[in-house]
């Protein structure tokens, strides 16, 4: 069912219209399998386990991703070295961002995927801030991805659009196409540049693809992107959209996304998005004029594929996968229990309201952070002024 | 960390006393990675994607199982035939079960886990409870797992204790350890044998060790297996006790478990437990005797991780996946926010009711299906009896 | 609409077939409106606010009640007394008592009702259990009513069918129709007689109407009706069934009732049941053969007209107070709002799942109290065993 | 406890800095108590059934009101006549009109409370905007409230500011104070206009005292008027601000407030405020600078009580009905139970999340209404195009 070929690079394929298909979260996925440490979310795993990377890329690319992400999420040096002390023998940035990338290469050989190597924020802006040492951290990852020859590049998971911009400045010296992506929600980022100022800002800096990635459930994503859009129409700037949102719901998150939900990281659960979730998702990003779809954390292999057979009326093929998947549920058709068979049919699915099964739990929490909206905030002014002045002392101290 | 050798078979094992943890549900992981179809739920991909499930099965000896079952659930001939029509090539019965086997065993081989052959319920017995032909359909199974010498073998899956009998009798003249595991609750088989009475037959039929898998959640599973125990100690009989439940909650389900629950299979999501729900359930299934402590649908490999960490004090070691992970969190230690950084202890993680963030949808569902409770039962009868007419009319021509 | 006369007493009626509707609870509705104290829930208001208690009474006649109980709700001489040191002058058990009698009647005159005496349990059984002291607080009241000459009695909230049977026996030496009601649920009473034992209890020592007030929902109040009516033919015995459940959702609760919820008495707002919940409770009350169906804590007077709506139909007539109420909502076809006329109808009432408007709150809760179910009680011999302990304590030295 | 006098106008309180106390919504108490009918929500009961609108008159008195508004809602003559018809005997509005200052004067006459005079939104604005004939309805309402010389007047449940700014000119041609509260939230009126510019709009035209009333719930009504509090800063006017609130919590509704949600107006039940909300709402109130804090809809007398034991620290006083109640609880260390005594706290039901007991119900619902937040016109958009578009049609011919 796969197109014949497709040899031709991300901005090709975006220029003339076609839908990019992106991969899902790495670091939740792996650490669900044992391979990667909640707190670190470093990804020594393509070296000590390439085996499991490597099957985790397949999935994807098997569930429809057109783009392989090289897994070198919060790989660079200073990165590794803060966070580096519990693994065994020290393994050096270079080695796992090379890995990363020949395992990447290596799957999107199997299928005809894309591989883009990403950078994201690092330690050191958040330390000191100094922009030469900051970017010499993106330009030691840069260099892998050179002699790696990765088709383009991501700068994705920025909460400052400073560090963005600084970011995609490098990237862009490789002359390669850069996608940029900021982990913000409609209230901007960290220092409260709105979502469509980010945007024109990361344009401005050489991004030929802009969106956000992680932090907020897709429907918050979606419409973080409208407003960059807005932006970027109200400064005249052009560029191809991209979103790549948490697969949780997070309707009670506050401006640092799902980090200040108090499920964060080990609770979430509850919150998993549905395949259903993920194609009104994959539709919506579409009708707003989204062409480069995919995931963040939370997204496995069959949130991808739900991407792929929501757009396959547009696209005009289905992935792989969906030979083992039925159009909204239709494979249902052959179970033992007539009840069952019963939901084979795109209705129920998509009117279901799916149960928590947890009648002790709230459906919302409050989120317990410092980047939490006004309500919450206000909220915290009255109830917890001590826990929230002890963190203020402690961000005028560092940079957050 | 692990113990330099355990080359003793199951039952030496679980004379001494040890605690013997088993893996999780292939069928659901396998369908979110791409390689099962729900509905059919057959395990063709040992054939097609043996990547796929040998990674799986590495990840759940890494997790801590010492126990890898072979991927053969609804892998008898009857079965395969019955809903293999989507296949595009035809791939026989004893090539899926011999595959399985090949794979099992050379992930066993990477650490020290047993190998289990297992075998479920048939269509056969459904569409025409002839013992021969049930039998004959196990024996296929069995001669595989002979051939490949499994460690010991597993029936499971059983919603009529009358086909798990005929299942334990075919595999005991292998002379093999038999453990036998049927999906019920509290309420019984399908038949309305309670937990105890079913225990009793299995024990009588030859099976060294028995419990339940499957269909519940494992709070309610544990209280069937706590039934079982008091049924063969009123019969002054001698087992060892097995307990594989669903990885999600549901207090809200009937007779046949979670199958009836509106949400089955594509909305279970907002059910699914997190890990510390599963230490909860591993200490329950430990304190009341089980020492054969697995999952089934729903269990990925952290799951059955956090059994490996609960009982990490009466075992001595922790499993390897666990240097990717901290007691209780205290990963957290390391995170960049400092009220994450607050997660870092147990009394956080215990106590939290996670949210949901679906604030339009309820915590429980109302059951669909025929094996419903009493409440629910009676509540069909006064609003959808024609539903549950039409229900019965099936049945009556079928044999549930 | 009113039938012209009924001057026939309680059992000619019940006799004849007739359905009996009974009022609302008074503690509950009085304490809303500032004229009862939470905590000793005693009806010194008779005497202090007579207009206040008329007004209710009225109220309850116009919404359909056939019964008027006289508020004597705890006002037995050593419960005034026990708890009477925070009323500004004291006020007599005696006075209490007529005043009641006098209002109750004043208002059922103003209609066609019946005046029923009323005598609840005393701190006299759980602090000394002696029978004589008991039998003699309640002929002390009895006394009272044979002077007003009250239709007939009730004997009501009841935890234990020990004293239940004495004021029963206490009650008949007056001669007159004697119901007993207790404040049980299917688990039975506090000293674990059944709900099958306690109505046969209730009916050898004299009662002609036996059932349940108070303490649970009215769906597990019906059943715990149901289970008694079991009983009583069991024995082969005779007796009219009455059923005066809580207006509040309760199925959380433990053996003790609402009195374990967390949220009693000050948070129970969101269980409030809504009219469409006491129609359906009203009709599954009729079909398991209750004749006198009533209303006890959380019933305002539109409840028990939601009661004489639903059984309308079987009656022949509706109460005064319909001609402010449309059926099913049908007066809201009157509505300016052409979405909420649109609610008019029955499906639209009968199918809603009224959402809470409280996303941070639970479904559920967790009984705090001794008398909890199984479930409960085994979450709290493994977390709480302190303080299940310290309550034991507490108990060991009082009746329970 | 009460203060001996105090003989002064509304103007010379709040000017002196008192907090004064409204009262609660009558037409929804009374529709429970079964004196007002849903859909016209008419207050002829002031003629039909004087003792029921006298009797919640003194419940709120007794509870802390300072001001007793008439009982006119909706009592224009063209409102009275639209939906009179279903009135046995016709009762003319000077006659609905008068009965309620008689019952209002004479119920304050037993404490020593303001009566306020009060006109509501009429058919006749929304039928065809001509502002003669709307004024001379509010006009007829006047001259009876002149010649019942009641203490102030009230302009309240305003959706348009136009029609309230036309109230408040027929009022302030009294000579009395005039008071105007809008059923607006945070969106402002039905044409768009800002609470803040709404505030200017009626001081200009000459009310004393400006707010909200009904619709929203206690906090996003506070917040309403905390805009309207800004908006008349801006404009340099000065206004004394008035709050009375909804007791239900209705976090998503739309524009048009409650009466968009589903559960309006028949299962609103499990959005009833508790005491600890409404003296949370209390604080709020008082802490942004209003003054004259009552409730509407859902208000009960012990609500109206909360407000006046929040605040008692600030006023100095108990009202009367506190002695039915204790602080925080505290009247529950007289219960017979130890874990109920355990409840006698501020800690505790500060805290208390309160469970609905309805599982299978959700915590918020969609509205289905045309004032529909902008996330929910989206989702009608998408899914409900047709009956959203019906809706517009059928609003096109009227004037909303």
């Amino acid at each position: 069912n796969l197109p014949l070929c497709f040899p031709q690079g991300i901005l090709e394929r975006l220029d003339a219209g076609e839908i990019v298909i992106g991969d899902g979260g790495f670091v939740f996925a792996l650490e669900k399998r044992g391979y990667v440490k909640a707190g670190p979310w470093t990804p020594e795993a393509t070296v000590e386990h390439p085996e499991a990377v490597r099957q985790l890329h397949r999935e994807f690319l098997r569930a429809g991703s057109n783009v392989l992400q090289t897994f070198t999420f919060y790989a660079s040096e200073d990165k590794l070295e803060n966070r580096g002390n519990y693994v065994a023998e020290k393994i050096s940035c270079q080695k796992v961002n090379e890995a990363a990338c020949d395992i990447a290469r290596e799957v999107a050989n199997e299928g005809d995927a894309l591989v883009a190597g990403g950078v994201s924020q690092t330690p050191s802006y958040l330390s000191c801030k100094d922009k030469t040492e900051v970017k010499a951290a993106f330009r030691k990852q840069l260099e892998v991805f050179m002699k790696k020859n990765v088709d383009f590049l991501i700068a994705e998971y920025f909460e400052h659009v400073e560090e963005a911009v600084w970011a995609v400045e490098v990237l862009k010296e490789s002359g390669k196409p850069v996608a940029a992506t900021m982990c913000i929600g409609p209230e901007g980022d960290m220092h409260g540049v709105s979502p469509g100022q980010c945007a024109v800002q990361l344009v401005k800096a050489g991004a030929s693809i802009v969106g956000v990635n992680c932090h907020f459930d897709p429907e918050t994503s979606v419409e973080t992107v409208r407003l960059m859009k807005e932006g970027l129409q109200a400064a005249k700037l052009k560029a191809h959209l991209m979103c790549q949102p948490l697969a949780f719901h997070t309707p009670d998150c506050g401006k640092q996304g799902f980090i200040d939900l108090p499920e964060f990281p080990f609770g979430l659960e509850p919150r998993i998005a549905t395949r259903w979730d993920i194609q009104k998702y994959a539709r919506k990003a579409y009708d707003i004029g989204v062409r480069f779809i995919g995931g963040c954390c939370g997204f496995e292999p069959y949130h991808i594929r739900a991407i792929a057979e929501e757009l396959a009326p547009e696209r005009g093929f289905l992935p792989e996968a969906s030979e083992k998947h039925g159009n909204w549920g239709d494979n249902l058709s052959m179970h033992t229990k007539p009840w069952v068979r019963a939901r084979a049919r795109k209705e129920y699915w998509e009117n279901l309201k799916p149960a928590s099964g947890r009648p002790y739990c709230p459906c919302m929490s409050k989120p317990d952070g410092w980047g939490v909206t006004k309500g919450a905030k206000e909220l915290m002014q009255q109830k917890e002024a001590t826990t929230e002045q002890q963190l203020k002392e402690l961000f005028q101290k560092k940079k957050y």
